[in-house]
């Protein structure tokens, strides 16, 4: 192999940016040349690459988002534009491709790969933790503290008004995030979609609180929770609970951002490697995971549709945590 | 005056606690003895008064919130009640009152100094910095630099899917938060109150912006601005530029907590100090602000009332950093 | 088990408060009674117990320090002052001990079991991460973060001025915080006890940069590195390359204090729920750790007297990370 | 004038490179060129120059140190070389200068304008505010919070551990940073260069300290400070107080880095606009700085020789604050 590209694709996450400069330096270890393809499957149809040097990467390991850009690519669901994808490839002399992002870019990476046979290996980046194969994904750590931060400031206000606050997080269908900084952040309770949560326990222990004299509560809901979101679920609260100061919150997009934490760089840059030294070992359509702090990789179909557990003992940490 | 005490009503702000502390210490250092009112005017009227000693403000200086509390407290507008809170300071034998927080706070206290004749000094507690008679208020800051912080993470998902994003800051009928972090996170258009824009201007510079091939944008939108709030203006804009990514994101409650800046801490000691001196001083009605490093005392009227300007010039700079 | 007591000892880490909260709280949970000692083993000999509720726990899950406090205490090695602590305990009516701390605090809990036989669980919080028996120990994330939010202000300041950096990083005899930090860091070297690097090394690495037209470079050393500290190695680097602008940056105690991670207040949560559920289950004389995310009991002879091993093929990373 | 030069030089502070993005900016809107100088002095010298253009700024506002790099220059004080720098900006068609930096590099420029005329506005980078004629230089205020950071973990480990710390702070010969950092962190005594304090006051206040049952402490000493700096006080303590246990942390060059606070951003756009309108009215030989909230020039002449006070009254403030 002599040359490869690299390339982030869906939603950004901090942390992208150390798996760049990992997979860049470790071609050039390799004596590899390597480019990177601007704006995921965009660029890839666009004829949109960067040489990438030693340079290119120099004190990005700490920035948040992706140097490479990342955009939608709806066109690439049609064979046709993966042709042309494909097609600038070859002209480029690509023969080998590493691709960070989630469930939807090692979907378009798989098809690709069926079509026409290039080999790539996937990195898992996405703040939501939802990919099977790998323990943390990058982005996870540094989302879920971001989000923590922010709990921790919402809980500087509850206290000082006796407020109940529902703040929502992000995790797509998922409820990891939520999970982490709920425990992290002293949640009187959290809302995840894999643990079905009615109406009546969310007010319950509201309720309960409220006569403990604990009256500040925080409730973190997961944005894909089934129950409804967090402004659907706060409204029902105070219906049910007239007499409580209840607030939402939603924490939104800051989620995605900021300088990736150390965790993240150092899963990144394992990763990032990992995804090199498998495509010079022959290895192709996996992802490069860590799992119980070994590297090890998982077929692109795994990845995308083994469901990764959400440990749901872990509520009934909350329960205890709240006596 | 053998007897003093302190209470922090309206909006929690970071600084409080410092605020609360230096009141505390000061008040010990002239050998006079402090209670703290718990939850505002709620607290006066129900008696809820703690003594306060050095060590029940010890490491506070640091702390988010108020550890006395806030709340609502309608009842207080009405004189039968301000009776009843006056009666509870006389039976425990306060002879000063020490106010820390905004507008309302303020109004309070004037009527029961106009009612009753219990001297009370302010001091500027709110996030807004919406109060005539100080460069800054207690929180500000801290509420400016949480914002900026918000801001440059979003910058960063914005700038990796070349968004653009309407990021809604507080302010109530102020625009100084929005101007201070959107200068500060180099937004390319900042919306407050003082001034007026069109939604066509917004358009305008969003349209130049993506033909300067800037397709990313943050637009910093003051939650009271007159055209609308930052969904309505997103709205408006998406309307107008179907080709652009454009997102929404309101910062909510986190701009209240979190752990005060230096300068917040030092204004709010420097303004604690300043209000018990002023009553041993014998002055009254008056809030302890800081003009150009100096601490001066406003009355209360002009407080509540002068409108604090907003340097709008400082618009002016907007355009010119995003040359 | 009707009663039992939690306290903190050796050096301080964040995270051993939120520790505190859940020993607290599972305790109540299972209708138990728990108190605190201050000051670890002097004021088991002090008898300085405090009884905990929950509210004596309410909002210290993100404190740094711990608020039971802690101490030196050399007279515990001695068995006829621990006959003092353990009648303290006995009048207490304590039936079992949790002790949070590291190699010394085992060490004295595992004679105290010898001597007296009063059971006792330990909870690993040290920021070095050096104990045998469970991946992560209470306040080494943090600790890490820490030092890596302080080494990327040292790149700046570096890049600014292509200057050469020697960081130095606590760990005692162990390499995880340098490690981990400074792989985070993006460093050009990493020195620990565990892998002898000879001056020569570090001078050739400089050397070589200098030569790719990178003057600037970030070396982190482990305070227990063989070949002498920071400044003995930096002072021998100045002498082999004059021409280099090298200088020593000692991070010093800023590492053992802050709020602690997300990954700090959740391990920290569970390792304390599962001291008392140890102890319930009439476990004894072990160290509640989390190895591949779960959690484990190992004897505290093995926590402290195993060999914790550092994966030195990270550091082959770090030649590749600098391709 | 048609085109203009920035650079920034003397010890890099955080805020330089949103100064940098003002500057080139505000030339831009005026349809004035801008080049940048690397590494100041020691560039112009070198004929070190690079061409700025809006994009070549874009996103630094939030980044630490200086993307223009910075170097000590000896030659420049020798007219010789002077010389030589004067006829490359001649060579590069340069008709003005804007130079960021402290003391000396407004010295260097001083001595350009007067030897050939070429005309120059400072701007004042520095984290030590030690410049007459700006109330605030840029990089103190960002210095001053991260040192009140590194406080504040410290101040919960000195209290887990009753401990006594002195932190020393950067300030050269002046108290500004440990003014400020020593009363927002709560500092029970601050030793700065201007006022002088016997050991035996330090020591008086660390003995009453013990006696209050308040054994733990923070000493902020100033880098200059006269009796000393901070492990030489220590020591004496230590021989003073030898039942206190006594530790000392220098926070070093962490104080340099870091993502600019909203004010320095704030005051650095401030200052760079106002440089280039400067020249262009024809100003010379002046620094840009903010005094009450304004604009003013001050002269080189002023900014190097007057000594810019330290409000030692707020020393009394440590007293009365540790009541």
């Amino acid at each position: 192999m002599k040359k490869i590209a690299v390339f982030t694709s869906g939603g950004d996450a901090p942390g992208m940016n150390a798996c760049v400069r990992a997979v860049v330096r470790t071609a050039l270890y390799h004596n590899i040349e390597v480019v990177g393809i601007r704006r995921g499957y965009r660029g890839m149809i666009d004829g949109d690459f960067v040489p990438m040097t030693s340079y290119s990467v120099s004190n990005i390991i700490g920035q948040g988002g992706t140097i490479l850009k990342s955009a939608r690519c709806d066109e690439f669901r049609d064979i046709k534009w993966r042709k042309v994808a494909y097609d600038n490839c070859v002209k480029e002399g690509i023969e080998g491709l590493v691709a960070i992002g989630g469930n939807g870019t090692f979907t378009g990476a798989e098809l690709l790969m069926e079509n026409f046979g290039i080999p790539t290996i996937g990195c898992p980046g996405t703040i939501d933790n939802d990919l099977y194969g790998t323990d943390y994904t990058i982005g996870f750590d540094t989302a879920v503290n971001t989000a923590l931060d922010a709990i921790d400031k919402i809980r500087d206000t509850a206290a000082s008004h006796d407020r109940v606050f529902f703040v929502e997080v992000m995790g797509r269908d998922a409820g990891f995030i939520a999970m982490q900084c709920g425990i992290g952040g002293g949640a009187e309770k959290i809302l995840v979609p894999e643990n079905p949560d009615s109406i009546d326990d969310v007010i319950g222990t509201l309720k309960s609180g409220g006569e403990k004299e604990k009256p500040s509560h925080i409730v973190v809901v997961a944005e894909g929770e089934e129950i409804g979101n967090a402004h659907f679920i706060a409204q029902k609260a105070k219906e049910a609970l007239p007499n409580l100061d209840i607030r939402v919150s939603n924490l939104g997009h800051i989620q995605r951002g900021g300088s990736p934490s150390a965790i993240d760089r150092i899963i990144a840059s394992r990763m990032g490697i990992a995804a090199v030294e498998g495509l010079l070992k022959g290895k192709n359509n996996v992802m490069s995971g860590i799992i119980d702090d070994k590297v090890v990789y998982t077929s692109f179909n795994d990845a995308i549709n083994k469901k990764k557990a959400l440990d749901v003992d872990l509520i009934k940490m909350v329960k205890i945590l709240n006596s």
